[in-house]
């Protein structure tokens, strides 16, 4: 019996129907995890040609586009316990070289910026009240990374009842055990992992 | 080189020094995941054995015992997508024949219960207000299951200002890549995973 | 010039607009209030029965019905610092004379009863999660007191993204003096204060 | 009988008691609130004097000191509801002439700024997770305004499990009646309502 089959078996793995009304989430498109000489960097770039094109299709569709990414102060008092368990997180800092948009993937004028401290998108940022006030209920989850702020905001998508949807394409990591390990978990309790092109037609509401 | 190596050397697992005012959190210790009859029967003996262990040195110690249960009505609707995602939850339901406690892990009459509706203990609940009233700076997590509740609970202690501090051998899954998966996330990018005696330690201010 | 003339010229005092999909939230309708043997006796009949007819306004509108008690443990640690402030708040422990519901305001087969520990229904509970997953944009905001829960829950819907909507005949306070300054300010930065007349044609999508 | 009274039988304005690790907050110190040309302009020079003499005695007291400001994007999609209800926002947006930080009051290096989107410090922000991190349990609250940031704020820290104390003499309001009134709610229910003195005292530890 395979881990989905037992899986099924138990009662997990139900099937989350999208809603009329999507959202795009793209999660942390910063230069840290691009720039190989960035101790963070993951080899993603196809991943990230992947959220480029989900963005240029959420555009087409007219759907709200929210980017985020992380900053800390340099005190880092801000970025409480996140910053002592991951030293790495100094490289999203103001201060650093790799701190930047990945290109392509900065946020423009008509999209939505959240400021983070923390690896969901909704820890301690208004991304919540954002996506009620604009009656979203559906958010399209694409970025970085996997096993870390991804996992974090679909589970979090999930527990403040917007549904989930992880772009498999255009989500990465930077090593495959645990970048699948995630997605099994996503499947399996928290959302719908789809193809590119699922979540294009979700998009564009011929899903 | 190993995944451990490679993420040491881009900056993850950092270490946490566990503060010296702790609480125990037992999370959702459920007979549906210890009765053979109940499809989401695990095969967690030896861990829930460990969790009794873990609370009898709590109450030795002195700290709060943190236990909770999920809880939903019967129309669902307090579910959200969590209940359409994961149909087993059912289970948990009060008209369930597997919706009780655990022999021993039951909360008595000094200990805080909450109840939740969603994975996090802290989704949804006054657990953080609690935390934070009782000067609460560690959380020692146990529980069910390590791949759902547990994650989601030691993300949501890190993101709210509390060390989580995971005992291996007192939270348990049912299958065991999951398990060890999630072990590895948390001790990579959330919070410490410990042995039993170095919990205890922990309790005792003797870590 | 009045203070509403100052507030106008301020830019306070915007007008929201209703959403398509209202739910109605009845706050706290405890015994404890209507009883004239309890300390905490408002005096407030006429607002109980206003309740009681929004309550069977929005049933007929078919829309969700929510209703919320507090509730803490004997220990009273779940109550943090509310408990501490409010000694009058066990009069809402279960060991208390005073804390069933009103008459004709107990939650039925149908509604969703939310358990909270703190002034807003949105604090430490999962109404939040439960109104997206429903896709409600509008909470038709009932209940007592006008000063204490209601107020909190009135900021705390426009904080998550949901039009408050207060209705003024079917909220009530112990004394008139908090009971208009609370209006006051909810008019002013935080929602929409109607009639009674005005709330039921929210809920009937003929406002 | 006053209301004083009355509330003190009916079992409310309970006496808190501060904690030994206080932070002091100053929500909001923006020239649109002393710029005489602004339309928010409030004639609080007294208050903001007093929110600098705050300030250097929580430096010398060597606690944390956190300033807060509101900040929308142009399309105001991240200020919801509240940009909506609340058209005087705009003077807080980054393109006013009144956006900057009151002489005296900006955040140094060592400070802690919360940017914010609602009334409370800590709606759709990292400041509870700050707090709980530095293992803070007593907030000392002054800012502006009484009737919208303050209360606001007081009333989640209340509901976060940190002690609220409001400095009467550094908070301010447009006007005296919507002043006197959140203090008056704020004792009742909520904080404690203290004196320059008093609040000095907690920071110093010799309360």
């Amino acid at each position: 019996m395979s881990d989905n089959e037992d899986y099924d078996r138990a009662g997990f793995r139900g099937s989350l129907t999208p809603g009329a009304s999507p959202a795009l989430i793209i999660v942390d498109p910063c230069e840290a995890y691009t720039n190989p000489e960035c101790p963070l960097y993951a080899g993603v770039e196809a991943e990230v040609e992947s959220m480029r094109q989900v963005r240029a299709a959420a555009v087409a569709a007219g759907i709200p586009v929210i980017i985020t990414r992380v900053k800390h102060e340099e005190h880092g008092r801000d970025g409480g316990i996140f910053v002592r368990k991951v030293p790495a997180l100094k490289w999203f800092r103001e201060d650093s070289p790799f701190s930047g948009y990945i290109d392509g993937l900065a946020p423009g004028d008509g999209d939505i910026e959240i400021v983070k401290q923390y690896p969901s998108a909704f820890a301690g940022t208004s991304l919540m009240a954002t996506l009620a006030s604009l009656r979203i209920d559906t958010l399209i989850i694409t970025g970085l990374s996997t096993s870390g702020c991804i996992r974090a905001t679909a589970t979090d998508s999930m527990q403040s009842g917007f549904i989930p949807i992880v772009v498999r394409d255009a989500v990465g990591d930077r090593l495959p055990e645990p970048h699948e390990a995630n997605l099994f978990d996503i499947q399996a309790k928290i959302g719908e992992v789809v193809s590119f092109d699922e979540a294009v037609a979700i998009m564009n509401g011929t899903a």
